[in-house]
């Protein structure tokens, strides 16, 4: 059976402050389910919470771009629920429905031309080395 | 043997014609190789440069955005061709050395997060459903 | 639509001896689920099982470490199934929650230097040559 | 530094029997350095070649449509060798360029349309229930 | 929430132009759900409707062989809709049950031995190069 | 072009900080290139170390058996570099021959079965739910 999530009323101090802290830098009342269970790992918790605020802030890429490369990611690798959670990510940075369209139409060409690319067992041009 | 590269030169005309196009579309005085070993293929030659020229027309989202996903997609499924092409592609369109180490460090955070979702076994929120 | 299970009172001789052998090998009453499905291929069931039974023996790894390892690459593969018969498995075998998270934490930290490699071309060092 | 290949002159002899029946199976001289190297591990030279000798064989499906599966696959994981390896084992099996061409473009269009699926979270129809 | 799919009756002229084609084609009284949510991209659903069809058209190889290939890629992907579907294509255009285990064999060994080759870091046989 | 490596004598002060922590911490004279390569992004450079050698460090699983799972990822995830280094880190870790060898037999098993039950689509089993 799966480990059941940890809700923040059961959750250790070190466990609550990392919640507290993606609830107030989100503006969130609760946190997603991938918190609740990565929570059995407070240290790994912490790691990843942090590792994740310091990356997808705002800095030479914006968020909304972040956002969307997460999802293109997310996409070709086929993860439901980080497809749902970065589809919802995503629009709350302002992606809208033509540029979700335009996302994925650039996901499903980039996978088509890797596989061809490898196939055809393509030498890297000179001018890329 | 890996077949050898189609050269303008020696192409057929609907090559050529597709040649063209990419070289007068790109402003380029060639094409990449990738162009050159999918010519054994005309009609998958045709289909692939419209398609692509379409894909990654500006749109919704600008090129230099789409030049990126094209580029995480690539990383992620570890095409070395594809990862050379359009790291260029995208400098080409704008992306300087602190994006593209953002945008790195984008796709390597998905990578992980998306692993451990489904290592969990984490049920997707009702509020992404 | 879907092929059904075979069961065990309604499987062939050769599909019910290797159901068998999987049955006092494991100790159990009746075999997983995987096993019912692959039995409609009676010889592909026979090889799966005794390459599977061979492999995952005691030998210069022990049967925890095997188990961890295979839930390692399931997770990285993101077959739902493959995660919870192997989580089970491991956890059978000895795995507990804080060795699951410590393999989950590795996982992940694979997948994101995997990437980060493959994207900033790194070429392999003389000493792993 | 990698291990090196086991070449037959100094094969111990398990290993020397699969090297001969690979030969003779194969009407081929030499094996090809996969199983020089597998070699290093003679229980599982045996087992790969047996499940590869058993599986390959013509049976419901002809050897060449399952060289090109194998081929197929080979070009979505991306294995140099493989793609190399199995590209040769296509064409002896009767592959022309134009198979091949038209292969490449169904793996291509594949794996394009299953990133799609995934991405636009699409519900499997009843009638595929 | 995902997008709903793009019902006929709701949908505009240039996306029922190429539903009505689909279900002329196939000869179906109604697309499979991943056209209507493909829809949403009318310019998407067109240039991937074409390109589909161009590619399973009989050529080199026959629909069946395509079908098969297309399954074993989406197989090997994990998609679960995609193999719902293309099995569903495969069993149309003529795959029993023998041959859908042969083609579930070779798409299991492939992978395996796919693996096995990058970890033991197999350089490429100079025949085939 | 790539990016060229950042050297020792060429790195800004936070970089020759992480730099000094991985030759102590590793007792080696030298960084793998893929530091060097990372040290483009500082910041990443740096967040990327602290995850690493927190994940890494000896807890409820060893450091051996942590180098192995990474090892089976990298060569799951086809990557070339991350195998050439992790069968070093796992050799230095104690890993032989022979444990390399029952370790890709895992992970080719685990590449094997993870696609023939997601072709199969079996359902997961009430007892792992």
């Amino acid at each position: 059976m799966p480990t059941p999530p940890v809700e923040y009323k059961d959750a250790p101090p070190e466990v609550r402050a990392v919640f507290d802290d993606i609830k107030s830098s989100r503006n969130v009342p609760d946190v997603n389910n991938f918190w609740k269970y990565l929570a059995h790992d407070p240290a790994g918790l912490k790691r990843t919470w942090e590792s994740l605020k310091q990356v997808m802030a705002p800095g030479a890429l914006d968020p909304l771009t972040k956002e969307m490369i997460y999802l293109a990611v997310s996409v070709s690798n086929g993860c439901g629920y980080c497809i749902a959670s970065h589809t919802a990510g995503a629009r709350k940075a302002g992606m809208d429905g033509a540029m979700f369209s335009e996302l994925m139409a650039v996901v499903g060409m980039a996978n088509e031309t890797n596989r061809l690319v490898q196939g055809y067992r393509v030498p890297i041009d000179k001018a890329f080395e």
